[in-house]
This record gives structure tokens, sequence and C-alpha cells, in this order.
């Protein structure tokens, strides 16, 4: 039985990491209230207790729900009657680690940012420590939330594209083009390896990349082939990426991230070839897919229209032609994990048809990061998964 | 001094209609909702009691603030120390004068869904309301929202495009294409005149067309001349019209909108034509204002990049590249409301840069279809506005 | 039994107007001699004798057949036994009328670009001049010759779109946006009532925009209101105009053409909506046609693909993908000029299949010119056609 | 001095290959007559005697210069006093250097298809019989024409981009994901590695892709990995290719290209990204230019506008907005031929500004297949070019 088998109404929630300049932990924050299934309530948003109190104020998180210190706000929360029931981790990479690891221990159900970690050794002992908890762990590969992400991935599944053969998928960015401003808080932990980890655009943006191309058409891959750029004099994580991929079944891919790309702001895109037919889609307009079966025409398939298919009409809000955003696709990874945290409170499997991103993608983006690395270093030698 | 002088926190927002099926009902409350500004505490989301206390039950509404009569709800609201600050009016058409009213006569901020009323009498009456009374009214022309919309708004006011000469606007739909299920609700009082109003096309998007012109031109219209059609069989309402227009200081315009356009789906778009430049704005793809300076090239302008004006910058989340669609534009308004209403808890004026649209907007759009309506039955012949 | 009867290989073509420094001619040669269906052999290029010379020579016409005086041309090259057996006329609108007669009188076939006439009067006379000729008269309404075009005309013809409503149709243009320079003769005699006629851009695009809308639509136009304008201080001729239009059966329509919408190239689109389905084609993407059922997807008919009809197929060159462009489309022209002339040889009939725009467009464009000027003089009242 | 010192005007071609149902032989005629500089008048269509009539006869030709035996006609063609002065091939690749040799050996000019040649060791032989010839030798690398190719290449000539760091290229079309009907000639020599040489997408288009950023950057591959497939049963030659470069001063880049890539047409795009800039441009919308400057905005750079440059402005005819396409970029490199080809006249130099693929550029191509194919058989090792 679970401990949170009382509650009902919001899921109450706390965040580590997301004080004030911080990007991501705003989404989050958008994301969880969006549909108003979670309540933020508690929050250790900095590690400097002057920032926390700053931050947590300003987001009008009540004073004896906030925290400096991360372990003593889990240890705090799991004895508290209306304590948290779910946790997200929007820190630096180098903490999901440790921080996930306290919730994860006293039952709380964390919500954590990508990549996994930073290294490889610590994505194993977060899994380890998954392994031993109840609770569930979700990881913001926020773009699977996309309705026309999930409608491309419905129509591989029902064979609508008949075997797959090819995988394009890049994530260009600009905004490493340059080095960053001091002041780029943004900037200044992605590219420090003690921070991100091994990997830069890879880690940052390429996991985003495979894990699209992963969930979109269901292919393992079993070996890449990297060629690492770092074209910012002094840089010392990767800000480039070439990859050569091929997957279990014969497919073939080619991944591309970049943070140097001049002029490209989130370039997120995927194309998928297969026997019968193929498919386009864009982050950057993300209420279209564009399906193209062989022989043609192409159909401009679009977000809650009546020509898709119910795995994506179930994450749509508003009526076609009225566009949805980054929010409400990342509000929809919150959707899935509110419903899966609903669940658990009686002790149900997770619902049908409810899909997210889990640790186990996680572990997966992190030794895609290794991978490359390890490929780059010898020559783009390829390297298995 | 405001009676809600002491207030701090989020307002706290009641809502008349949006029961269960309604479609804007939920899109304003996730509106109020995105940013945090609001808390939904009361609601008569039907006048049917057991469909209210349905409707409230499923949104979280407490038993003790659900009402099925909106003025018993105004007069409780009005009295209760944690009563509403502010009322979501989002019923068909023929009720906003009603409601309104009650909720204004109390001091209650009102937001409002367009068009203001179905009839320009109604309208007028609304105003006289609205003069009386020491609250806020806000008209959800949401479109005015969106950050790229202000953007070009700011590049017309600073003089970027010259002398507007020319204003091509539409709103093009096809859901109305057809004779509609029975049971289609939104279709259902839409093109009813005794809930509609006088317009069926011209009321429900024709007001968003000309509003968002004259939202980013500021052109004053002087006169119209309009081709109505009710081309599905038995309709009672205008589904289609053409519109000329023409402006003060010699400024002319066409305007169409529809609800018979087979394949398209929410399509607004705006284009502006002045001495010096152009620009083209469409709501399908929002994140994106075309300029066109004369002698060229276009420029794409994107939200949120470092070439957008800080008008626009105010009112956005989140990078460049990262879409932000129809919902957070609809919660600017909200937030532009926010801000007008905290600035009115202590009598200030609505701050600088707060825009958003108004009673007077909302009269101008009841006169649009009021002259629409009454060119057309004189074949299209010029009526003032 | 024509005088060509014995003519066998590609046609004999003459030129009259189309001197150093005009557009339209060079446009006119490439198209007759893309397909090598015609050969230019003979040309009045200028009325200045010495112009005329030198305009023949830079295109290495010979010089016995290059004349200053169109009416020695065609006496002279009548008589010829390898005398001209078409000629193109491209001189400006005034002379269309003097320079045809000349030539039909000799039963010389007549390719002349359009508008057919200057003036509604002169398009009467020019069509007694044809009635009274055997040669054939080809309209240079140059955007019919799109393969897209044939493709969304063939679409309709066979039911596709079901019962047409709505026809919005525009040409916007910016090249006149500013008074021109006093050497622009392209702009020198176009805004020009001497040279141009009674229409500006009505004359020069808004005839080309309704005559796509008629060509794809077959839809006769009964009756329309416009509303001119001549934006430029000083000009004496439409640059803008704003029409609405009514059709037999009652569909309806806008037409809008500009010579000032600033950043607008040549921005010719149409768009068709039924009970069925809609369609959109814009010359500056000529070779796709979106197709929108109503109920969708949308659909990309690109040309030369498998789903498109042999309307469209037998009037390209290229596989799909390629592009072909504006002069291929003019070529088609020729080239249906070609199967015309050829035909006409030996008294056959113009052969199935075959189409091209004819006196008859060239009529119902004129009388949409003097239709727009005398509904503007009338402020925008409905005119019949 | 030159033999053909003493010809004036259009220059006399001859064409081998080219027989009914061939698709590039038509392709080059058009291109030859486009404007007006080339006249064929000779021609080995077919090596079938009966096929090089019949073709011969359908195109015009006169009996007495149609033949059968290519070295025949080189043979004649040089004796006659009006024998061609070029030679256009458009045979199957393994036939371009035996073909070659015989024209070059007696001073006619060849205007050869790509790839150069099937095989490296024969690409080798030609560079030797075009090293001992006066004639000139012209590779129809047709992109190369396309107005806004130049564009982007004198962009990066002067310097708008910074420093090159990244090529993005890419050729993707699926006409053939499946194996081909028996009779499509196309695809039936294409699919043989007796004809088509050792590469199959990589040849056919592959070296497009790699001749376009070439000549765009300017940039010199050193090394490539080469992923290649032949994804359709029982296909002896790679249908697709994933390709990572590396170039001269540190720049990288990717090429993908594909047969068998389901609803792409003729899908070349490259994009190029330097230190200021980045660049966008796509062979199936050629008119339209990208240009991202690092900090934006985009701009849409069209042909023949004011904002291009003269590079690109002498390879158009008509003015912006009215889109050219594929025919004319054909016809562009035949143009840079006919100015090459006069100059040759009087042994003058090819005159500024005059730039078409020649031989080493054939050579580079054949080399990068090649170098693919090696490198593919080496599980996609680096290798040198």
């Amino acid at each position: 039985m679970s401990r949170f088998a009382e509650r009902t109404g919001p899921i109450r929630l706390g965040m580590v990491g997301g004080g004030q300049g911080a990007l991501i932990g705003a989404v989050h924050r958008i994301a969880g209230r969006l549909d108003g299934a979670f309540d933020l309530v508690a929050g250790a948003l900095s590690s400097s207790p002057e920032r926390a109190r700053a931050s947590a104020a300003e987001i009008g998180l009540p004073a004896d729900r906030t925290y400096a210190d991360f372990t003593e706000m889990a240890k705090r929360e799991a004895r508290l009657k209306d304590g948290i029931e779910a946790v997200a981790i929007v820190t630096p990479n180098h903490m999901h680690l440790p921080v996930a690891r306290e919730f994860l221990k006293r039952g709380i159900h964390v919500i954590c940012d990508k990549p996994l970690t930073g290294t490889l050794a610590d994505a194993k002992k977060l899994r380890a420590a998954a392994e031993k908890s109840d609770a569930l762990f979700i990881l913001t590969h926020n773009y699977t939330g996309y309705p026309m992400v999930r409608e491309a991935r419905a129509r591989v599944a029902r064979g609508d594209l008949g075997d797959i053969r090819l995988v394009q998928v890049e994530y260009a960015q600009d905004w490493l083009a340059e080095a960053p401003a001091p002041d780029n808080k943004q900037a200044d932990w992605r590219t420090d390896p003690a921070r991100s980890g091994a990997g830069g655009a890879t880690g940052d943006i390429g996991t985003h990349a495979l894990n699209l191309a992963r969930f979109v058409t269901g292919l393992v891959p079993t070996e890449l082939a990297a060629d690492l750029q770092s074209f910012v004099p002094g840089r010392r994580l990767d800000d480039n990426a070439h990859v050569l991929l091929r997957f279990e079944g014969g497919a073939r891919g080619m991944l591309w991230c970049s943070q140097v790309a001049a002029g490209a702001e989130n370039g997120l895109a995927l194309r998928v070839y297969g026997t019968k037919a193929g498919l386009d889609w864009r982050q950057e307009d993300p209420n279209r897919l564009v399906v193209t079966p062989l022989g043609g025409p192409a159909q401009i398939v679009t977000r809650a229209s009546g020509a898709t298919d119910p795995a994506s009409q179930r994450l749509t809000r508003i009526p076609p032609g009225h566009p949805e955003g980054f929010l409400e696709a990342f509000a929809n990874i919150y959707g899935e994990a509110a419903h899966a945290i609903r669940a658990a409170r009686s002790g149900d499997p997770v619902p049908d048809g409810v899909v997210f991103p889990t640790l186990a993608d996680g572990l997966e983006g992190v030794t895609f990061v290794d991978a490359c690395v390890r490929s780059s270093a010898r020559n783009a030698a390829w390297v298995s998964l």
C-alpha cells in the first residue's frame, strides 16, 4: 500500500534547483501547473540559503517549506503529513544522482530533467537507487510530449511506414556559437565538464535527438560512430557532433547536434523513412506532421484533426489550427507523470496508453554520450551501445 | 480605496459558463492558471444545477463555492471575505450583458469572452454598466496576446512601416462547412441568432480579425461595405463575409472571415503594407513575423530573439525556437489583466506597457457586426462605423 | 485550305515590340524557343528604325527581316514564301489593336500579350477583326500554362471540390510602391493612361488574377464592386484594387491586386473552396498544389507526380522535385499555340486537350477593368459584367 | 588559332546518347536551346541504328547528320566545314570516357553529363585525354547553375559567413525505393555496376551533393568515412549513403544521399554555417536563399532582387517572384559553356566571372565515390581524398 494512498486532488510537488535566473525550473513549474495536476509546495531552489529564500519567495513558496539543503528537504518532507509526493529535479546534471537518491530512498517520486546524469557511472548508480525504490522515476525528455510526436509513433507502430530503413535526426542551435558572456548561467554549467558531464552538445541536446528517434521508431541502436568537435576556442566539451547510427534489424541513421549552427534556434527535426512511407516532424512547427506515402501525395496531418490517432488526440487541449507549443508538450509529460503517480497511490500499474520517458531512457542517453565520446576519441570508430 | 486593497498573492477568480463540454471555459481556466496569477475558487458553470455541480466537481471547485445562478454567485461572493476579485464570463454571447452587469455593479472585475454582446443595444447597455463601476473590464481578444502581434504593433508604432496604406486580414475556418451534428454544443449556439446575436462568422471570428488589424495598426475604420453569405442551407446567420474597409487617413483594407472554407482550421492572418515596409503574421505559425522592407530582403523575426522589441519580449516565457502557442497568448491576456487588477488594489493606474482589449474594443466589434449586417442588407453599400 | 498547308517543322514567328530594354519580348522569345516549336525569323521590335535595327541585330534577326513599321512587316511577310506564320505582339497595350489587325487581316496567327487592349472599345474592334479572320488569336495569360494550374482546373472539373462556394484570388507586387525612376520603361507606359488604358494594376495584373480564377473554376462572374486606389502621389491609374465578386450559381469571391504592397514580388495566389474540398496555388511556389479535402488531411500534390491528372502531366518536361517555373509555363502557352497552329495548317480543329486563352478571355479581362473603373467611380457600387 | 576562329552565331552542337525515352538528353537539348546559344545539328542518339534514326527524326535532326556510331560521328563532323563545335555526352556513365576521347582528340569541345565516369581508372584516363586536347571540357553539375547557388558562393567568398565550420548537405530521392519495373531505362543502367560504375546513389546524386558543397564553400575535403547501404533486395549498388566529411582548415560535414527515402523527390539541400552566419538553400525551392546572421533575424534573399550579388544577377532572366527552375539552371551551365567556347574561338581565356564545372570537378566526384566505396568496405573507416 502506498504511503500516499489517501491522497486526492493535485499532487504536492517539490523542486530542487530552479532558482532565480534558471530557465528550466520555470518551465517545469509551468508544466506542472498548466493542467492543474500539481501544486508546488516546497523547494530547495538553490544551495545558497539566501538565494534559496529569495527564489522561493518570488514564486510564492511558504517559508517553512523552503530549504537550502535538498537532503534536509527530503527528510523533512517525507515526515510531513502533507509532504510532497513528487520532486522535480532541475539542477545541473552532476547533481541529479545525489538529489534523486535522497528522494527515491524515501519513496518520493522523481521527475528529473535530462540528461539523466553527467557520467555513465552516475547513471548506473542512479539506476540502482531507483530499482531499490517503490517510487516512480520520470525523465523529462519533453519532446515526447508533443502530440504529433505521439502521432508519428502511433503511425510507425501501426505499420504505416512499413519496415523502417532510415532515421535522420538533428538538433541544431547557435546559442554557444561564441564564447558565452561570463554571467550566462545556462551556458556556464553546460560548458563545464564538472557539472555537465562528459558531453556538451551531445549531452544537452544530442540525448533529446536520440530519444526522439527511439521514441518514434522503437528501433534499438546497436552501434555508433561519432565525430565530435569543439569549435569555440577554449571550449572543453563538444559543441557539435556528427554521428552515424546502426539499428537492430538493419536500419541506419544519422544524428547531428550542434550548438554552433549560426541562425539555428531549437531546430530539433526528425525524418523517418520506411518501405511504405516517410514522415517529417519539426519542433519549431510542432502541430504538423508531414507523412509521405511512397507514391504520394504528401499529407499534412495537423494536431487534433480528424486524421489523427487516439494516441495523439489524448494529449491535445484545443482545436486544430490553434497552435500548442513547447510548454504544452512539457505539461503533457507532467500529465503522464500525474496519471502514473495517481495510479501508484493505490498500487495500480501505469494506465494503458500512458507513456513517459523513464530511467531506462535516461541510461540510454548517457550511454549514447559515453559512446560518442569514446568513438570520437578513437577517430570515429564504431562503438557498441 | 479598493475593497481588495489588502489582497496579495494570486487573484481569486470565479467563472460563469464553461461547464462540461464547453471549449472556451477550459481555455480560460488554463490561461488563468498558466502563470500562477489566478486561483479559480468559485463558479456558476451551468444554469442547470446538476450540470453546474458536476462540472464544478470535475475541476475541483469546492461545493460551497459552486452556484447554479450567477446572480446569487455575484451577491454571495461580493460578501465573502475571501470572495472572488474577478470573474471570467464564458457563456454564449447573449448572456454577457446580464452576467457582467451583476458583477460590475459589485465591483468585481470582469474578464469577458468576445464578442462583447450579441447585439449593439446590449453592447451599449454593457458600456453604461461598466462606466458606472470601478471594476475593470477585460475582453479576451486573445490574439492580441501573441508576442509577435505585439511585435507587429510596436514596429508599426515606431514607424518601421512608414504610413500604412493597406490592411489584408482574414480568419478562415471550415468547421461549419456542413450543417453541424445536433449534439455539437459549440455549433449549436453559434448558429442561433437568439444566443449568438446578429452575426455568425462576423461575430465569432470577424470581430477577432478586425480587432487584430486595429490593434496592430492603430488605424480607425470609418466605413465598410460587406457582402455576407449563408452558404449552408437553413443557416440563419452569416457563415462567410467579404468586407471592404476604409480607414481614417486613407488606408484601405479587405477583411474575409469564413466558417466554410474547406481545409481551413484557424487561419487568422494579417498583412499590413506601408510606404516603407510590410509585415505578415499568421496565427497558425505565430512565433514568426515576416517583415518586408521595401527593397528587401524579407526578414523572419522570431519570438524572443534578439531582433525583437521590448513590447514583445515582456510577453514571452521561453527561448526562441521553442514555440509558444494559443494558450500562452491567451494567458498573456490574463497576465495583463492581473497587472491591471493588482494595480487597482491600491488604486494605481494600469502600469505602463500593459495593454489589453477593453469594453471599447468590444463595442467596436459589435458595431462592426452591426454594420456588416446593415451593409449586406443594402447590397453591400458603404456604412459608416 | 490554309495558306500554310505545306509547312512542316518549327513555326516561323515574327515579333512586334520587344526591343532593347523590354522585358516581356525576351520572355516571349524564350517561350517560343524552349521547346523548339517556333523559329523567330522577323521583327518590328521598335518603331524607331535605329532601335529596331539594333534590337534585331542583338538577337540575331537577319537585316532583311527587320522592320521599323509593323504594317510594312505584315504586308511583306504575308507575301514571302517563307514568311511568318504567326506574330507575337508585345507592345504597350494601346498598340495591340492596330498591330493585331494588320496581321489578322492577312491570315497570320496572332500571339498577343495581355491585357487584350487598353480600352473596351478597342477590345470590341479587335474582336470584330478576329472574327473576320481565319487566323488564330492566342492571348498570353501565361499563368494558365502552369501544370499545377491545369491540375487545379482538372480537379475542379472532375468534381473533387464539389460545388464551388468561394474564390480568393490576389496578385500583389511592390514595384510601383514609389514613383518610378524616369528611365524605367516598364513603369513608364504602364502608368500612362494613353498607353496602358483605363486600368493600372487592374489591367496589368488584375486581369491575370481574374483569368486565373476563371480558368481554374470555370465560374462566370456576373457582377463586381471595386474600390480602386492610386496611392502614389501623382499617379493617374489605379495601383491597388479591392474587388468583390459574384458568380453565376451563387459563388462569391474577393480579388485583390496591388503594385504597392511592400515586399510582394509576384504574389499571384488562388484559393478556391467548394462543398467537398479546397485548393491553394501560389505562383511563387508553382510546382505544388495544396488540396484540402473537408475533414483533411491536406495533400501536397507535386507537379509530374503520380497523383497528378493527365491534364497537368502533358505540360511537364522533367521529374517531380525538379522545379519548373515561369518560363516553362509561358512556353506551355506557346506549345498549346503550336498545336493549334499546326492543326490549322490542314484545317483541323484545335486538338483535344489543348487549351489556351483566346480573344474571348481578353475581352473578359478588359470588361473587368472597365467594370472596376466604373464601379469605383460610383463608390464601389455593383456593376454587371 | 582555333579551327573555329571564323565561327559566329549559335554554337553548332552534337549529341551522343539521349535517344527516345532518355530523360537527360532532352534536358540538355532544352538547356542548349533556351538562350539561343546552341544549335543542335548532329547526333548519335543511340547505338542501335534504327533507334538512332528514329530518335533523330523525332527531334528534327537531318538524316545526313544522324549517326549510330559516335566514332564515325566524331570523324565526320571534324571534317565538315559546318561540323559541330561541341558535343553533349548524355550516355550512361561507362561510355563517357570512350565517347569523350573521340571528340577531344579532334578538338571538339565536350559538355559531359555527370558523374565523369563510372570508375576512377576511367576518370584518370579521361583527364589525360583532356590534357592532351585544346578543347574545353564542361561537366554538367547543373545545380551550380542556379542563381541562388551562385549567390551563396558569392556570399561565402566575400566573407559574410566568416570562417566556415559546418556543411550539411543531402540529396534525397525515392524513385528507387522499390525494385524498378523492367522497362525503366533510367533505373536499369543506374543500378547496373557495368554501366553505372562503382557507385549507385553516391555516383548519381552523391556527387552532385559533394560538388554543390564544394562549389559554394570552396572548402577542400580531405577525408571521409562512409556507411553505404543497398536496401532493396538484390540491388548491387548503394542506394543510400551516410558520409562524414572533414575539410582542410577544420570544417566538418555530413553528406546524405538516398534513392530510397519514401516521399523525397529531388531533395538536394545545402546548409553551411560559419562563425558569422549560416545559409540554407534547397533546390526544390531554388529562388530563395535563407541567410541567418548570428544574432538574426534570418533573411530571405530572392533571386534577382536588390539584395543579390552581381554573381547571381548575371544568371537570371526574369524579375524576382517569377520562379526560374531546373531547366534555367541547366541552361546557365550551357550559357557559361557558350561564353567559354566563344572565347576559345579567338584563343581568349574564359571571361571573368564565367564559372562552370570542369574535368577537375568530375575527378573529385569519382574520387569521392571511390572513397565512399572503399571506406564502407572497411566499415566506414576514414579514407583520404
